[in-house]
C-alpha cells in the first residue's frame, strides 16, 4: 500500500479537465480523478437500475457505454452481472477491474477525446437521476472506530471510566440490519418502540422522542474471504472496494432500554442512510496518511499492525453535518451546518477493521459493509451526533433560525457531506448522504 | 390461529400411510405428515442445489416432479425462482403456496396414490444427497428467548441479579452474522480471537479455549413487510414459514473480551449450523399450546399480545443435544446424550419476536431467519450449552467413554435433533443438525 497513487496512474494528475464542463468547476465534488461507481434510473421512472460513474453534475451510463462499443472489452466484460444493478459481480473482482474501469472512463472524458460525440447522448444530468444501493449488501457491521465519540459517549454514562477496558485493544463492532438500509433521500417514520423513563415504572410503546443521526463513513468490501481463512493485514485493503457517507440513524431512548446485555437492536435497525456514490480505493490514494498510537496507548497487536498500515492507513476525509428543519425548509433556507469533523481521527483503520472480522475465519462477501462507527473530533463542537452536541440533551442547540434542538424533530433533514482535499491534489467529495425523519406512523 | 388444524385439511391425519415404506416407520422423522422443504443434490455431485422435500429416508426432487406433470399448475408457478437452489421466492407468497404444495404432495405420497410409478424415478435417498442453506438468507437476528438459559448464564456473572430488568418486558435480540450460516455437516476450524485471562495484563490473539455449542430454534420468515410497516401481533404467524434447529457455536472467551458494549461479535460470527429441513407451520400446526406469564411476571405489553398467541403461541418441540467426540468415533462408540430440553419454555413467542422485530418499522424479507436464543429447561441437567452444564467450566462433565469435557475439544461433533409428539397424532422430527470442530489453523 502506498500513500502515492502508482507512477504509472495517470489519472490523479490535477491539471486533468473533462469534457464534462461542470467536471471542472472547483468545488465539484466528481472531477475526472474521482470516478465513483453507483447505481441510478430516471428519476420517477419505472425502469430498473443500472451501473453509473458521476462525473461533473452528469451520471454516465456504464452499460449504454459498453453497448456502444466505448469500453475495452475486459472492461466490458467486468460488467458481466451488474446489469439489474447491483454491482456484487464488478465488486468481486477486486482491484484490477476498479483500475481498468478508471482508466477507461478517464481516457473517455478527458478533454479532446475522440469518444465525446458518442458519449455525451449517453449523459443523465444528476438532478434528473435516482439511485439505489448500490449492490447487495449481504451483512453489515457496524464498528465502533471514533475513539472521540467512544469517550463523549462513555462520559454521559461512566464519567470516570469513559473508555472499557477493552477500546484500545479490540475494534468493537456488533452486526447491523441490513434490509433497512437506503440511499440519499431515504425518508422514514419517526420509529417506536419501547422505552422507559427514570422516573416511570414500566416500559412503554412509543415514538422515540431521542432520535439521533450519527456521522459515519461505510466501507464496501471488494473481494471477499472463505470461510476458515482470516485475511493477513498486508492484504486487507486489497479487499476494500471504496468508502460512502454512511447515517445511523439511532432512538437513544430505545437503545437505552434495550441494548443490555446482546446490544443495539431496534435502536438502530429502523434506517441506515448511505450516499449514493462508491468513491473508489484508487481515487483516494492521494489522500492517505499515516496511522500511529498517540503516546502512551498500547500498540496494536501483531496481527492489526503492518508496516503499510503504519505508513498509509488512514483516509483523511472532511466531514460535516447539516440540517435542514420544516422552518426553514418553509422559509427557504439553506441547510445550516451542525458540525465538522475530520475521518483522519479513526483509532482503527479500514485494513484493521477487515482484518479484526475476519481473525476468527468469518468469511466476508463482495459488497459487504463496515461502518466506522461515529467520526466526531476531539472538541465537543466536532461532535458527530446530538447525543454529543447536546450533553445527552441537557444543552439545547440554538438554531440560526431561532429554533433549538436537543434531539431530532419530524420535517429535519440531516445531510452528511465529505470530500478529501491536498495540495497539489485535485479535491474530491463524497456528495450527498441525506435523509429525513416524517411523522410517526399512527 | 388456531392450536388444531384446518378442519378441511386431512393432511394431519395420524393414518395416513405413503408409499415410500421408511416413511411410516414410528420412530421416522419425516411421515406423510411432516414434507418438510429444503435444497439438495446428488452428495458428491457439482450440480446445482434444487428444492426437495423429505419424506421417510428419501428426497422428493420437486422440479423433476414438476416437469414430469405431477404437480398441480398453481403449485409448479409457485417454485418459479427456486430452480437454483434458493426458496426465497417460494417463501415470500406465504402460507397459501405452502398448503397448496403440502397437499399436492400428501395426494401423490399416499399410499395407493396414482403418482407412485411416475415419481419413484425422482426419489434420491437422503444418505446420498447433500444439502445447503435453503434460501438467502438476508439478515439473521438471534434473539434471547430462553428465560432458564438467561438466569442460569446471568447467574454466572451476577449472582444477585441473574435476570436484567428489561428481560420480562423485552424480547431481546441482536443482529447475527449471515454469511458464516451452513447446513448440517458443516466443519469449521476452532476460531482465533484476542482474549485476556483474568490474571494477564493485556489480551493475546489465540485459539479460543471455551468453545461451545447453543441448542436453539431458527424460524425462517416467509412474506416480508414493507419498511415502516410493523407487523400486528395478530398477522404475525402469517410471516412465519417454518422451524429448524439451529447451532449457534460460541467462544465464550472472545465473548467475555469483546462483547462491551455493542454485544457478542466475533464469538458469534465464524460458524453457525442448522439443519437442511424447515418444517413448516403447517406441519407444526397439531403442537401448538397456550402461552402464559407465571404468577408475578408483568403481562406482555398490548402489542405483543393478542388472543391468539395466549391460545396458542407456543410450540411443543422436544430437544436434545449428543456428543460424539474422536475417541467416541475411532471406537466405533455412538453419540452421546448431553441433555434434553424443550422448546415449551420460551418466554417469548414466534409470533412476539415477529411483531417486536418490526415495530420499529423495520422490514423483514422472505428468507430472513430469527434464532429463538438458548433453550434451556429448568433443572440444571437441561442446560442447552457446556457453559450451563459445567457451570462457566467449573464442573467437568464425566463422558461414557471415561473423557471428560468443560468446553468442546478438536473433534468433537456436536448433534442437535428435534422432535413433536402428541397423542392422537403422528410424530414428526426435525433431522439431524451435526456440526463438527477441527483444529485451529496453524
Amino acid at each position: 500500500m502506498s500513500p502515492m497513487p502508482d507512477r504509472l496512474d495517470f489519472s490523479h494528475d490535477a491539471g486533468l479537465r473533462s469534457w464534462v464542463a461542470s467536471a471542472n468547476a472547483p468545488d465539484c465534488d466528481f472531477p475526472i480523478q474521482n470516478l465513483p461507481v453507483g447505481v441510478f434510473r430516471r428519476a420517477g421512472s419505472r425502469e430498473g437500475f443500472r451501473p453509473g460513474v458521476a462525473i461533473g453534475d452528469q451520471v454516465v451510463d456504464l452499460l449504454a457505454m459498453r453497448d456502444a462499443g466505448l469500453l475495452p472489452p475486459e472492461v466490458a466484460a467486468s460488467l458481466i452481472g451488474c446489469e439489474r444493478g447491483e454491482l456484487n459481480a464488478f465488486m468481486a473482482q477486486g482491484r484490477a477491474a476498479r483500475v481498468a474501469l478508471r482508466h477507461a472512463l478517464s481516457r473517455s472524458l478527458l478533454e479532446g477525446s475522440a469518444h465525446q460525440a458518442r458519449l455525451q447522448p449517453w449523459l443523465l444530468v444528476q438532478a434528473g437521476a435516482e439511485y439505489a444501493v448500490p449492490c447487495r449488501i449481504g451483512d453489515y457491521t457496524d464498528f465502533y472506530t471514533g475513539i472521540h465519540h467512544a469517550t463523549a459517549v462513555g462520559k454521559l454514562f461512566r464519567p470516570d471510566e469513559p473508555l472499557l477496558p477493552n477500546y484500545k485493544w479490540v475494534p468493537i463492532g456488533y452486526h447491523g440490519r441490513s434490509s433497512s438500509i437506503g440511499v440519499s433521500g431515504q425518508c422514514f417514520a419517526r420509529p417506536r418502540g419501547q422505552t422507559k423513563g427514570p422516573n416511570e415504572a414500566v416500559p412503554l410503546l412509543r415514538p422515540s422522542h431521542r432520535l439521533d443521526y450519527e456521522l459515519e463513513l461505510g466501507v464496501f468490501v471488494g473481494q471477499g474471504n472463505a470461510p476458515g481463512e482470516p485475511i493477513p493485514i498486508a492484504d486487507a485493503e486489497g479487499h476494500a472496494f471504496g468508502l460512502v457517507l454512511l447515517n445511523d440513524w439511532s432512538a437513544r431512548d430505545v437503545q437505552g432500554w434495550e441494548y443490555q446485555p446482546l446490544g443495539p437492536f431496534l435502536a438502530k435497525s429502523f434506517a441506515t442512510t448511505l450516499s449514493p456514490w462508491i468513491v473508489t480505493m484508487e481515487a483516494l490514494a492521494p489522500f492517505r496518511a499515516p496511522f500511529s498510537r498517540p503516546p502512551g496507548d498500547p500498540q496494536p497487536l501483531p496481527y492489526l499492525d503492518s508496516e503499510g498500515n503504519r505508513a498509509a492507513g488512514q483516509i483523511d476525509v472532511a466531514l460535516e453535518v447539516l440540517i435542514q428543519t420544516q422552518a426553514m425548509r418553509d422559509a427557504g433556507a439553506l441547510p445550516q451546518r451542525l458540525s465538522q469533523s475530520s475521518y483522519l481521527g479513526a483509532y482503527w483503520t479500514v485494513a484493521q477493521m477487515i482484518t479484526h472480522h475476519t481473525v476468527n475465519g468469518c468469511n466476508l462477501q463482495p459488497g459487504d459493509l463496515l461502518g466506522t462507527g461515529t467520526q466526531s473530533g476531539p472538541q465537543p463542537a466536532q461532535a458527530g451526533s446530538l447525543l454529543e452536541l447536546t450533553a445527552g440533551g441537557k444543552n439545547p442547540l440554538r438554531l440560526a433560525n431561532g429554533e433549538s434542538r436537543t434531539f431530532l424533530q419530524d420535517g429535519d433533514a440531516i445531510t452528511l457531506r465529505g470530500h478529501c482535499e491536498r495540495s497539489g491534489f485535485r479535491r474530491i467529495g463524497f456528495g450527498d448522504c441525506q435523509g429525513q425523519v416524517l411523522a410517526a406512523r399512527v
